[in-house]
């Protein structure tokens, strides 16, 4: 019997990264694809609690139909879960995200938001990512995350832990392996760039690059520089653990 | 000379809590409010990457004036730490937030994604909520926010850390202490709500309560429970780096 897959994206339900990773995983498995309207980029783990969530039937050809969320990759996994879906799916897959995932991005993704809640509902889950803005090719990067679906199904996942899968953009001959990898922490060099509407009045746009990535292929953005498919276990316990015993010691009491 | 702070929240720049943090912490600071123009709770850690950013200028009272920014608390500190400000912080505060932000909250909150968003900017930083929705008294907090202050600039903090403090709602008599916690791993048994618009179309509203929460003084939410304040160090690291080694046996070639 086939497995049933819960999809999900950031990039909204039109996005042909979700497309190609639906034709790939409906060759294995029973889909359901519910995701946002729009385009939810850098949304992070938002939810919508102050306005009524819509959900409308999606139907792109007959074969790829879902349900088209005006909210976030969050919600959709919340609404998914809680009202759509008869049973819970054995799987859930986020992506294929157009743009890379990793390192710090991984906090602003919600691509990955998507995945940590479905790792929140006990769902095991992963994001996955094409680390490219320009003429992508989901192609390879389908194909691995059909590999990493039997792959979950075999192994399962941890309560709490999902995975962020990024993927190089090169050809899937080029590609190096598999690295496992730890979230690369190089922060932006950011800008605003300051601009005057034509009504006079000034507004910004935030652009920025990365300063000093890590170049260890143990590291998400190390990988996926090598040409290495990279995997990063992730969680939503914040908590700096080795840093409470030191905290104990500040005086509160003063 | 005093400390220069910076203070944001996500409830909006004319939100109460905002200004009793302001009021407590003029005393012994100069003050710099950077905040959202409108309320923004449960936005997670959201930043604007589509759309430009307005800021405009913000002034309560002749005392209480800042910048009010058209998007998120991310957005916030991003634009104060790289275009407003001449110079780096001391200390970045986020608050004072109307409800807690313990346990699962931790990663929607708005609030904590500010400081999230401080120590990522290696600001020393920290969230502080009130635990309740009704009648709040920020007295307390906001007294609390100063002591904390001062902590932290004696004591400093890890790069990559900041705090996630939360504050019962309690009357300062019945406070018990503060205690250093973890962050609450308890879950929603969420509901979506499905009502008919008057148009006849169907949305829904999420709501939800947790369940199994823990009562341990030693995780966020029990600590608030028992009366005491709550202090998580958190972080933005999200790999659960005891699941690589056991990845690592995953056997991607076959």
């Amino acid at each position: 019997m086939k497995p049933n897959l819960l999809l999900t994206n950031d990039d909204g339900i039109g996005a042909p990264g979700l497309y190609a990773l639906f034709c790939e995983l409906r060759k294995i498995a029973n889909i359901t694809i519910v995701a946002p309207v729009a385009e939810q980029s850098a949304v992070g783990h938002a939810i919508t609690m102050s306005d009524p969530l819509r959900v409308r039937n999606y139907d792109r050809d007959g074969l790829f139909y879902g349900y088209a969320v005006k909210g976030t990759p969050a919600d959709c996994v919340k609404i998914a879960y809680w009202a759509i879906l008869d049973q819970k799916p054995e799987i859930l897959v986020s992506g294929i995200n157009l743009g890379g995932n990793a390192g710090i991005n991984t906090i602003y993704s919600g691509t990955v938001s998507a995945a940590t809640e479905g790792a929140i509902l006990s769902i095991p889950s992963f994001a996955i990512s094409l680390d490219t803005f320009e003429n992508p090719d989901f192609e390879y990067a389908a194909k691995f995350a059909k590999k990493l679906v039997f792959l979950m199904l075999r192994n399962g996942l941890p309560q709490g832990v999902c995975l962020n899968v990024n993927v190089p953009a090169c050809h899937e001959s080029e590609i190096k392996g598999v690295c496992i990898t730890r979230q690369g922490l190089s922060v932006f060099q950011e800008h605003f760039d300051q601009r005057i509407d034509p009504h006079g009045r000034i507004y910004y746009w935030l652009t920025g690059q990365k300063v000093d990535i890590e170049k260890d292929v143990h590291v998400d953005e190390g990988a996926v520089l090598a040409n290495m498919v990279s995997i990063t276990p992730i969680h939503y316990d914040l908590t700096q653990h080795d840093f409470i015993d030191t905290l104990r010691k500040w005086n509160f009491k003063a």
